[in-house]
């Protein structure tokens, strides 16, 4: 089972567009870093957190899909959840998503994604100690393994 | 049947890395692009040249997977080849590596990619016109087509 | 006269950091930018509306000077005013200041920048055309000339 | 007295490109880093080296002056020396030059920058140990401040 989505809202700025006069591509693995990094703060799990108890969460792969492209100043949100998780693993999707709108967007947490779609894409990451051995969750973090098995069951 | 590869060197600047004192994951995608880059200009389809035509090439898929991290000043090379293409797409495959060297590594065609295999992955392009239109290469710029033909024959 | 501060508020990204652990001194030219951006949405000149206008406004200087590291998920403010301006330049001042807070703060316009300082700057601007050729404001818009002087009189 | 200068070549690229068609201003800050990496590798003080000693160099300020845009996949030098230095801090000079040539430019030390002037600029730093706390360099490896003074001299 999924979790719940995270929403979390940006604008595209001048260095992030390129001569096409569109965000460029290279740009949404960082924006899905920032959707991820919000998704984990949201449940409990905030990065720093997890470093501060001697776990990584290196990235082993990496897939982005691009539907439509964005452009200067658009307002656009990345939405989060985790579609997978074990012991030594974990899978995040996302989605980049565009609406009209003047008002700033409250982040928070939401049912379905929504808005215009702009790209897809999913990360998967293993839970590291701080030599880059593989690391059990359970073990090394057991409240966080519950806190991801409570929010995915 | 694919292209050769070209090999493209460079170094990993500070500002490439991250506080787990790697190279962080979002600048293989931005790698990825100056190999592209180099193998485009190599086989005669300088990108600088495509736009002259009045052609587009943007990313519609992108794939990274990550085997080692890289660190700071470690010099590494591209490599990438084309591996499809079509009268409407063309897919790139790159991998990044590393060796140890005190010299500056030239840059050229090579038959196969050598040194430790830092992360793999590909990109998937259609051609666009300047409206953002599918452009059919074969109609459009007949002379860059028959070249990837011949490479990839 | 200097205009108001403008607030604007991000957290640092993991891509942010370097291997000193610290947020990458480059950063911060995008993070002014950033505040920039938002200064002159506030004022009535937004600058995707000055690009409608025909309008380009490169940076001809920039000035960065570092007081004290920003770290990992720091919550930080861009404090941007304008000090400067004529018909064909203007020069805008940025502050980055930290704060400890657990909620996000609101972007708005404030007396003064508050929080530890970070870093402070400046750029200089010129007013060019589309031919990248100097304009002057005041014949060109001279609507955005008016608000300008308005807000720094 | 001046060090002599160092070249370093790199070309454009997409990503570094803005809607404006041109090199965005902040990369600057991140190419006048690797030209700074290259002439301390090349004067003996390979940064990498420098941080196995228990040295750190920071940036305290950055300043650049911009002349005339780059464009994509342009070839352009940075050129780098160092104008002044004392036990405690290293003033680094950098100048952005392009020129036209199909042949791959070598890097290495010359009497004088050439090309065109795409930007100017400098960089302050100052030597602190790990602990972020400022360290004379001629005690903590005298070896380096000797190499800076026969350089310098």
């Amino acid at each position: 089972m999924n979790s719940n989505w995270t929403q979390e809202t940006m604008r595209i700025l001048y260095k992030d567009t390129d001569q096409m006069g569109v965000g460029h591509h290279a740009n949404y693995v960082t924006w899905f870093e920032m959707g991820r990094t919000e998704w984990m703060r949201k449940f409990g799990l905030a990065y720093s957190d997890m470093e501060s108890k001697g776990l990584l969460l290196p990235v082993m792969n990496v897939e982005v899909n691009y539907k439509k492209p964005a452009h200067y100043d658009d307002q656009i949100s990345i939405f989060t959840r985790v579609t997978e998780y074990s012991k030594v693993k974990i899978v995040f999707e996302y989605e980049a998503r565009i609406y009209e709108s003047n008002e700033r967007v409250e982040k928070g947490v939401v049912l379905e994604p929504y808005g215009e779609l702009l790209a897809s894409g999913s990360t998967t990451h293993m839970w590291l100690n701080q030599d880059w051995k593989p690391a059990r969750l359970d073990k090394k973090a057991p409240e966080v393994f519950e806190l991801l098995k409570k929010e995915l069951q």
